[in-house]
């Protein structure tokens, strides 16, 4: 009889690594794969020996290299749901290349649908992101919220995702489920505001120099709740296709109150400054009300506010510094 | 001194050969590209001895096919629009291969736009579709209604290229211009449900089988009036981003309807049966409601009806056969 496993994406990366240990913990068997582009082996220490796990360096926007690992994979085991988390994550480098985010965030997930249609795997679980919606100023953004205007090439290109795993929906996937990430801290990521601050801390502690006006207003969610939700939107809701904006119950923090946070680490600082400009870069999105309402009502016990997550994770990646 | 010109995609087309007409007319340069795949240089019959009129066979799915052809043309000609029309056309043919719809939709754009920034040009006007909506059931449709979750890889690769545009915009281009076309008829169509019925009743003209029951109800634009409607948004709208859903004045009209208005050229037709089924196909969405509000209000003068459109386009089709 072969095992059922879960086909995970993106494993070696920061979510993606968080959310096998959480299946592995579970019980569950993860086939997880990554092109360790961005992803790190080191992120999956505590899994590449165990049996539960089995990992397999693969660059999803090869087809046949996926249809390969495939082919041989469902001989030994029975993959009902995939989790796709794989994309490239640094949203700047789109401005300079497209090609990264056009291979990497939208190939892979129309390679994996492909197999998916080929292989007969029912289920797609996709980590989308609150990029797609672009910058729609003061509008708050629900799940029902457009036009959706994406302002970078990632955004853009989780947006095809979705696009293309919901068309697969409607001609022979089972079930899917769309997780809008907002901005997601925790260990071990390797970008973001937060590792910008403590950077540029390191080098120069006296000073730090914030890209932006600092009033810059985000939601963000720690990694272990991010998690929590998505297993508990899997586990419970059963419908054909589950979209959900996942985040806090808050409309965010700014970027001011995130560079107060670091800062507290430094004890020889002295100074933060800020532009005048509000955008910290191009593709910034400076505002950001966002809808949780349809999750918040869906999992009324799962509570999660920016303020504690970014705490929380500030503390953690100074203590693993 | 170098001439402007406008680079129209998908020229030999149904709506591109018409589009390329009307430019022609105004005394516009028109360099006019088809992968001739869909496309056929019958429609560009008017056109192809016309000085101001350049046509060139071109995959646009192949991004150095691209590249070397814009490198030569712009040592003569300024372009400063894109117009995109180009696109897989057949929606019912994206269930069997995704990969038409993801090379001749999708690609396509993702090529362009590359070339749009490496060869500064700075306009780019891109014909998407009603099916970037999915099906929102009895929701009416306007351009801010969400989510879009479309339901054919058509809808999936115009909603794609949406997007990379809308990415686009915020990085380089100055004005963008996205048209959601609804169902548009006239000559010289090669598809849809007119084709599909006439087809039909020249191999059988006793009985006129319909998909679906009949009952599905759709907005129609008559070619001629799309692209009034597409020059003059071009012509008159100073934003950044001109999004519209183009299409008539009503709720559009049934299948029934339609059935009906074909087979009155057919003298010899007794009969026409239709399935218990609601949907025609998978893929397709039996409610539409439109809203071209937003439309109607900058363009108070532009008045087109659904019936109109498909009295005109039967007799023009059939006057052609």
């Amino acid at each position: 009889m072969k095992k059922t496993a879960i086909l995970l994406t993106g494993c070696a990366g920061f979510i993606g690594s968080n959310l096998s240990n959480s299946f592995v913990k579970k019980n569950k068997i993860v086939i997880g794969v990554d092109s360790l582009k961005l992803g790190d082996l080191k992120n999956l220490k505590n899994l590449l020996n165990i049996n539960n796990f089995k990992f397999k360096k693969i660059d999803l926007a090869n087809y046949n290299v996926l249809d390969n690992f495939l082919k041989k994979t469902l001989k030994n085991y029975k993959i009902e749901t995939i989790w796709h988390l794989a994309a490239n994550s640094d949203i700047k480098d789109g401005f300079k290349d497209p090609d990264n985010d056009f291979k990497n965030t939208f190939l892979s997930t129309y390679n994996l649908i492909k197999a998916a249609k080929k292989y007969k795997i029912k289920n797609f679980v996709f980590a989308s992101s609150s990029a797609i919606y672009g910058d729609l100023k003061n509008k708050r953004l629900s799940e029902e919220s457009g036009p959706l205007l994406p302002i970078s090439t990632y955004g853009a290109m989780k947006l095809a995702s979705e696009a293309i795993i919901s068309a697969a929906k409607e001609s022979f996937l089972n079930k899917i489920y769309i997780f809008r990430f907002p901005n997601v801290v925790g260990s071990p990521s390797t970008h973001g505001v937060l590792h910008d601050f403590i950077k540029r801390l390191k080098k120069k502690p006296q000073n730090l120099k914030v890209l932006g006006n600092g009033k810059q207003r985000k939601v963000y969610m720690h990694v272990d709740d991010l998690i929590k939700s998505m297993i508990y939107v899997f586990d419970n809701s059963h419908k054909k296709i589950s979209l959900f904006n996942l985040g806090p119950r808050d409309d965010g923090v700014t970027v001011k109150f995130i560079s107060k946070e670091v800062v507290k680490y430094f004890s020889n600082n002295k100074k933060i400054s800020y532009e005048k400009k509000k955008k910290g870069w191009v593709g910034d999105v400076p505002f950001f009300r966002y809808s949780t309402k349809k999750f918040r009502k869906f999992a009324p016990k799962i509570k999660t506010y920016s303020r504690k997550a970014i705490i929380k994770a500030v503390k953690e990646l100074m203590s693993n510094n």
